[in-house]
């Protein structure tokens, strides 16, 4: 028996690090913005796919870089080797190839892994949510990029928050590199290093060019004079036209193009000019980019995440040298400072035409979008925890309660409760009872609690074919005035009634 | 290059195996499924509970029996040892435990996964779909017991498939065994055999049980007696109340009585005594079920899963001694004979009171249902191929396709086109528009076959603030009737117009 008790204390009850179980409030939540999300999708023609959670390992190979070391494998069991999915963007290159489409717009919201350091406080998890919207398709330049944009505005519009998109272009970048001097193979790892740029501050990323990956100090400035450069699509596209290199570099004047060619379809399609930042310091980490970037800001996000008013936030911001968007927005997985106050990028893109010819023996070009549902919960949860102002939010989509009342001889009416809710499931309404034979009164009000109405028999109105309805104030203090037993309704009339009621309470 | 090509082709386009892609009208049928199953989930006052896709080692071990040897292991890449869940029932006692949540309904609808042999025909896979429905909590006998089966029930009612459930009890069995004389230690293994019977004859299942199991055959034949009847509950329980050594059990009495409560509260709830079976040969495999078990099996599943109408099973199954559910209705994932015509059993579930003080101080009593939802989908599909007679069914939701036409000097209209669809999206309406710039008409339609509606722009009608609306007959083959325009809708209307379309539509 010792043994026994000592084999029981030994499991640890917990979910495995750098995840969670989802209930309650937060899954009602987190099911409210998967659905604005989605509806978002499906109203720009995507279709739903879902692929397994595990692919083969060669699938994943050589698609991430060193972040590679972050896959989860499963064990070697025998058969195929296989590793949970890092991302969605893979899987759906995998699809594409597999199945030969050559053209379709598709969403999936699923969970993927990564073995990282898990934050969870700021919404880094090992096992989370992504949201992605890819189209796939030879079309003309820009036009599904544009859409891209489109629907991330469309998504915080209905999520009603306050973005930033944070825009850039790989081929921009590549021509500022070349004309700044950057060897050949060095590209990859100076871009790196330009990505912190909103992490760290200058000094040390140019640190990090020159001392760390043996940058020639002038070519570092060279590219530190372009890259500090933001602003809305014609004040940048108009700068770096003016300064004559640039401009004759084909890689830019390709990537300037499509960038004022964006500016006029975002313009048809109703996106503000201020809902979009052009930052010549965007660079994204992934390889298979090859064409615009993107990555959304949210206005508020540092504010919410750390408990503080957006005021409070300025305020900080305005100590750090008053850029807040700057200072706060873009924090890497690799962890940095102010850590505490930061909640990252909500939603990341860009263009990647070259992925799935990696399987296949077809290019298909691809652009697409993935949304950190875990960091847009993490907000929203904040914001919602404000405006609730401490009412508790409700759990369970209860709206009748069905109880029974009864003097010194009560009998419970267990048989009665059965019918009634029977007749209410049958007319799809969402009720329940207590699963005891002679509950107590005060006991079903209180598993009433935060259930809108109340229907309550009682052996006398029984016999006269009518109940009382009682409209209970969902999570009040009033809840439990067991006095009111409500209105008098003929048990032919409780469905309509109760539908009635459930239209205004 | 050629190494490189080479390499290229080394990469299996595939799916793990016992794994699947979803999209498109499977997709849709699917999802569908799900939200009928939560729909009444919820209208039973069910919360939604999503658990990590995988736990510690240490949750699964010991909880299912020889079959832990199917379980998929996360690789050891230091830090804790995980495995993917294989049920949804662990998880939930986990976080009962875990959370010392006394009572609740949850329901959880995910993955789950085992490394079994898979029969991808029969649906049987490696990773699928459970819906799981579980009440906890201390309440009077059978209550919630009920609720399951009337949750059942209205499943099936919504879902428009005939079912039976198989209801047995584990307090009964095991008084039968006793009786019959079968030693304690041996208890389990007979058990097992028993489980068969729905597949074996009678005679392999006693020579499993004497011969491999070492029972003395008059015992087998005492058990054979008992467990070869079913029939609905007081015609059975009579039967087991008239034979006065079972009568005399106490674990016999109390399942009597259960059994005896549960009809009437069947009757309360509205479901149909012709809907369940009381049928002493339904063991369940699992060591945790501790009262009542059940099992639903399709009317139509095996017919439908072969494509064989109805009345070809009925006259196969005449062939077979006239036993259709009993021959067809339960294959096990071991395998066994005339595999190719079984689905097997679409749900299962029972009474399990022990297996959360598995992991805590704290028993809570618990019954739940899982719904094998491929399964379902499986027979669902069948059907639905069966109604469409043909016709292809839609694979997205897209609503209005705005289309372009015009002369020689055709611009294309894409500013246009945008700046309608914006409109559309602004109002909720889901539209597509062709990401070409100068999109030829034909190429317009045909990416608008499956859509209903259609809004095609031409310069002379912009030029009066109008577009034409045509009704497309989706999928029909008047769709590439391109002569016909449309009635001209002014552009301040066009929402309007389009709402009342999509009614009739």
């Amino acid at each position: 028996m010792a043994t026994k008790e000592k084999a029981k204390a030994a499991v640890q009850l917990k979910t495995p690090k750098g995840t969670r179980d989802w209930t309650g409030a937060d899954m009602i939540l987190r099911d409210e913005i998967f659905a604005t999300i989605s509806d978002v999708f499906k109203r720009h023609g995507a279709v739903p796919l879902d692929t397994p959670v595990f692919e083969l390992k060669e699938v994943l190979a050589g698609k991430y870089g060193e972040d590679a070391r972050l896959i989860y494998d499963l064990a070697d069991q025998g058969g195929e080797l296989c590793a949970l999915r890092y991302d969605l963007t893979v899987p759906f290159a995998r699809w594409l190839a597999m199945n030969k489409v050559q053209q379709i717009k598709r969403y999936q919201i699923a969970k993927v892994y990564r073995r990282d350091q898990p934050a969870v406080a700021r919404g880094r998890m090992r096992e989370f949510y992504q949201c992605d919207f890819d189209i796939a398709g030879t079309y003309d330049r820009m036009i599904p990029d544009a859409e891209i944009l489109r629907v991330i505005h469309e998504i915080f519009t209905a999520l009603d928050e306050n973005i930033v998109i944070k825009l850039n272009h790989r081929q921009i970048l590549d021509g500022i590199f070349a004309v700044s001097g950057v060897p050949a193979d060095k590209i990859r790892a100076i871009s790196s290093a330009v990505d912190k740029l909103d992490k760290l501050p200058w000094a040390e990323v140019k640190k990090e060019m020159v001392e760390e990956k043996g940058l020639d100090e002038a070519v570092a400035d060279a590219i530190g004079g372009y890259v500090k450069n933001s602003g809305d699509i014609p004040t940048i596209v108009a700068l770096l036209k003016g300064d004559a290199e640039l401009a004759a570099n084909p890689d830019i004047q390709q990537g300037l193009d499509d960038m004022t060619l964006l500016a006029s379809f975002l313009d048809a399609f109703g996106v503000p000019s201020t809902a979009v930042s052009f930052d010549l310091s965007l660079c994204r980490g992934l390889d298979y980019y090859t064409g615009l970037i993107f990555e959304v800001v949210a206005q508020t996000a540092a504010a919410a995440a750390a408990g503080a008013t957006p005021e409070e936030a300025a305020a900080s911001a305005a100590e750090n040298g008053g850029e807040p968007a700057k200072a706060k927005s873009k924090p890497k997985s690799k962890g940095g400072v102010a850590e505490e106050i930061q909640v990252g990028s909500i939603a990341a893109g860009g263009r990647y035409d070259n992925l799935v010819g990696m399987y296949g023996k077809t290019q298909i070009p691809c652009v697409g979008i993935s949304f950190g549902v875990d960091r847009i919960f993490t907000i929203m949860k904040a914001k919602r925890a404000k405006a609730a102002n401490g009412r508790s939010l409700r759990v369970r989509e209860t709206d009748v309660y069905v109880m029974a009342f009864g003097g010194g001889s009560f009998s419970g009416l267990l048989p009665e409760r059965m019918q009634v809710a029977r007749r209410l499931w049958d007319a799809g309404i969402k009720a329940e009872f207590v699963a005891k034979t002679k509950p107590r009164l005060p006991q079903q009000f209180k598993a009433a609690e935060d259930v809108p109405l109340g229907v309550i028999l009682g052996e006398d109105e029984l016999a006269q074919g009518q109940v009382r309805l009682k409209v209970l104030n969902a999570g009040g203090p009033d809840a439990a005035d067991e006095k009111d037993r409500g209105q008098l309704v003929s048990q032919d009339d409780l469905v309509a009634e109760i539908k009635k009621l459930l239209i205004s309470v």
